[in-house]
């Protein structure tokens, strides 16, 4: 680990730091998930190899989810309150996307991993230095997403049957993730406010001008109006998942 | 971490060796499965406190495992080979003792967690030292015995019927784990030489005496005789479970 950066926003307004404290919730609640995937992978892995490098990346998810809960401590959060109040963001998701195979199996963490990691680091643009170092760091883990694109390769490549159901698969997934992205940040106008926020940030050569915060919705009583997502949010997040398909070899 | 103790049984032979390496496997997959175990408990416990916690307990066995796979290499052997060598072990254990609430799960933990590390206790005592006090520090841990025994205690001082609702939930269990050392030791007679030898290393005093290395049931094709397990073994792991049990208040 290095040095954490010194802090250079040390104006971050109140509001500020609660819309970080609850992206660092996100990001601890979905390092939690995929504790808990993790875990089950390697009690359904076919190998005792595979077995023992899932619950090490299992192990690692904890490691990284307790060293995000640490930061919300320091900046004044309650971890079991930030952490449960993303309890049951992925419950619809995983219903939805029960795994027939294996391959399907790692197909679909690789995806939504994917997808939830790169809105969590758009996100993080606009937060103060050190969150934003510890995020980008732990969002930063790449071993499963090898693992899977490992084994997949290795699995497409015999079976062209396999290699279309999986591109059949994986579009069926991303659009269920993008949907999670969307509830997510209507359940939790914090994240839409971050993302806002990056978009107002970024030098005027950006092609996509960000949205002005005009909530679409009724906000909830009481909450602070969730802005609308900048228009390239959702452009921006296909177009990684479609570089991470083409990893694969699958057209996404 | 402390030095590793240089070794004092130079000469072991490769048999001792093999023996011990058996034996680190069983204590190793041990651990993987408590890993899986906790992983599972964390996932269904009612708080998020409970969820962290025990995710972290998980996290531990990982570890755990880890090291002693690492002492397993260390000793000419194969860590995948001698954990998959266990891997069907508790498969009747499980699927006849599922818990049907969340104190009968913990219970079953404490029980079978606190036959199966005494049993490895007690194999462990015969093992070239570097082996042993590896294997003595991994079974010490008492975190989650220690979790299992504040919450059924707290649960049971206000509620009299699952104090004996779990005093039969624990007799069951005890019946099923004992089991499972028998089992273990008949399909890998490696574990019973080692009992076997540490009854033969004890002072005369012991009132117990060893038995003779005489072989009850017919050695499997080409593997060395499982000798009988010295007669206070089961004796020693009852008295055990008692003490564990009377921790808890209740009776065994």
């Amino acid at each position: 680990m290095t040095e954490p950066a010194p802090e250079t926003h040390p104006q971050a307004t109140q509001a500020e730091t609660a819309d970080t404290v609850e992206l660092l919730g996100l990001v601890a609640h979905l390092q939690h998930v995929a504790f808990s995937r993790l875990a089950e992978d390697a009690r359904l892995a076919p190998t005792v190899a595979q077995q023992l490098e899932l619950s090490r990346l299992a192990s690692a998810a904890v490691d990284r989810r307790d060293r995000v809960l640490a930061r919300v401590v320091e900046l004044g959060g309650d971890p079991e309150l930030c952490l449960g109040a993303y309890a049951r963001l992925l419950e619809d998701f995983d219903s939805r996307t029960q795994p027939s195979t294996w391959w399907e199996r790692l197909l679909r963490s690789y995806v939504a991993d994917g997808v939830s990691d790169d809105f969590c680091r758009i996100a993080a643009a606009t937060v103060d230095d050190r969150s934003r170092a510890l995020l980008l760091e732990v969002l930063d883990d790449a071993e499963h997403a090898n693992l899977a694109v490992a084994e997949l390769e290795t699995a497409g490549a015999q079976d062209a049957v396999l290699v279309s159901r999986l591109a059949l698969w994986g579009r069926r997934l991303v659009g269920e993730a993008l949907g999670v992205v969307q509830q997510a940040m209507s359940a939790h106008p914090a994240l839409g406010r971050l993302v806002t926020r990056r978009g107002a940030d970024e030098p005027a050569s950006n092609a996509t001008p960000a949205v002005a915060a005009v909530p679409t919705q009724p906000a909830e009583a009481g909450a602070m109006a969730a802005p609308q997502p900048p228009a390239h949010l959702f452009g921006e997040l296909t177009a990684e998942h479609t570089r991470r398909m083409s990893r694969l070899g699958l057209t996404a």
